[in-house]
């Protein structure tokens, strides 16, 4: 049993989006149903779409910043009732069983999570993802939207915050720490945002001083323009942390060398081709080249209420379903401040 | 005034090494003079010896695994006398007041530390390493050998056992710990030793079986080969630490492919030419790729004394210094079970 719910989809990697409409299963006993509000554009929808990261099974509604209300709730379902205001970023199930599913990291579950698109879900039929009217995901999988922080401002997060939120926990931005973020885009404006409320001291390396008034206006206490070598020699081994929000290929060597004893620059952008480094790089001062992805559920939920504590959300432009395609142009050309957001009620 | 002393040294990047005398300092008020007993053959030696990590100042007296007896002290001198067992290693001087001196991590002075050789030193001169009959250094930065560790097996900790032992200390391997040594030369087999001591589970991957026993006698829990690429299937994503000894260039997305989440495979051997690696690799456990160089000088002494407590000296075949020519031909064909030492008696 399933309700028809209508959505935009990509039909190939060549083609735009077009207007569908997806099968959504009945609600179980440990399910809920989200009228979806906002669905934030992120790149990683572009690079699926297109299939540009490997082949994708189409068509396929991407989306996985996605906020809403929920509308229905499995029998089961103890932790929402109809009404409340609540998230699903990248993952919609997980195994359950494994250690990091134990330990909250369902992003490492050791059998590989369910994507919220272009992955299959338990009952086996492939996942269709945010740009919809609604979606059924097991209780487990849904975050709260504190109160105080609006839909909208707060899609983007399921997916561009807690990707920035995780490594900067991990690797302790905080008072007394010198954090870099590259890059000033979607996942990095609210890297500086997050980054500046943990209380470290944040830099922003950017190709050139363009954004530089948003970046201070956002937090950030310095900016550079990575296009000026001497920002290089002037910044030379200065950074606890680097969050690398960039998907291009970048001298890793140059960025590397920025990193103090002990420093690690961390990607949560994916570049397609190999990066190149100088194993010197990293020996010389004991550092570390990292990778991170997402973050788990329960560490998504702390991010939301750190982000309403601090009153912080994401800088958006609001389109309409029939924009999406020109939107994704502008992505791809860096020509947003900062994220695209989807108003849901466009795809009816 | 300066004192002559018999040495072998490097007359050019193409040559052979030959005997010659060099010009030690006189001993000022904090120095030690140590008559060198052994000095261990490290593959760093040969790199310099032969400018393949850049240009080399000829005639170069290379060797910084010395270990020795204090032969006289400086009048301000209160740690060592005459008599006492000690070593030096990679180092022989640094600034003494940045942030990292104080902290005990000379290897990482903000000004640079003075190598043993291969550098200039305080006095302006440059300095000439371990291949001779006596070296005079200020205290600080020589260690003492405790009794119970042989002088011939000591040598070669001095850079081959701090350079594993500070990253196993660093990244914490220990009980509950999954270890992965790359390489059975001579950093590795001292890095599997003490891996062991530290109570991790220790498995060698090498590029055959050749060396499965020694492996296994030196400590080792488990042994696979390289080349074969069940070995990558079979121990995908197993270990919490992958050190890797091997300075050659290797397929750096395969050995990610076997760190568990939140795994740091860390490089003690420095390959010429840049490696190459997929983001993904790193993004999706959580990974960390990593460099580490020697220890602080307190470290040093740290892990000579973890070595006594353990039993664990270096494996070596003890040469005399005209043989030395010949050695380095064996070191860059890894044959050599684990490090050749020379007898400082036959510089004479």
């Amino acid at each position: 049993m399933t309700t028809t719910v209508k959505a935009y989809a990509a039909p190939s990697a060549t083609e735009p989006l077009v207007p569908t409409t997806i099968e959504r299963r009945d609600v179980g006993p440990h399910d809920v149903r989200i009228d979806i509000k906002y669905a934030g554009i992120c790149h990683s929808d572009i690079h699926t779409a297109r299939s540009e990261w490997g082949p994708t099974t189409y068509p396929i509604v991407v989306g996985h910043e996605i906020a809403g209300i929920v509308a229905e709730v499995g029998t089961d379902v103890t932790k929402y009732a109809v009404g409340d205001r609540v998230g699903v970023g990248c993952m919609v199930d997980s195994c359950g069983e494994c250690e990091y599913c134990a330990a909250g990291e369902e992003q490492h579950c050791a059998k590989g999570n369910v994507g919220t698109y272009a992955s299959v879900g338990k009952d086996g039929r492939p996942t269709q993802g945010g740009y919809s009217q609604s979606i059924v995901v097991t209780e487990g999988f849904v975050v709260r939207i504190p109160d105080g922080l609006e839909l909208d401002v707060a899609a983007p997060l399921l997916c561009a915050g807690i990707t920035t939120y995780s490594p900067l926990r991990h690797w302790q931005a905080g008072p007394g720490k010198k954090v870099a973020v590259v890059g000033l885009g979607g996942l990095g404006h609210v890297a500086v945002k997050l980054a500046h409320a943990m209380g470290a001291d944040v830099t922003v390396l950017s190709q050139s001083l363009k954004k530089q008034e948003d970046g201070l206006r956002l937090g950030a206490n310095a900016y550079y323009a990575t296009s000026d070598p001497d920002t290089f020699t002037e910044l030379a081994s200065s950074f606890d942390l680097i969050i690398n929000t960039v998907s291009a290929s970048l001298d890793l060597d140059a960025y590397l060398s920025l990193l103090a004893v002990d420093g690690t620059m961390v990607n949560v952008g994916a570049p397609e081709k190999p990066l190149s480094l100088q194993v010197f790089s990293l020996i010389m001062k004991r550092r570390s080249f990292a990778g991170s992805t997402i973050g788990g559920i329960r560490e998504t939920q702390e991010m939301l209420d750190f982000c309403v504590e601090h009153g912080i959300g994401s800088d958006i432009e609001t389109i309409p379903a029939e924009k999406i395609n020109e939107a994704y142009e502008r992505v791809v050309n860096s020509d947003v401040r900062y994220r695209f957001v989807i108003d849901a009620a466009t795809f009816a």
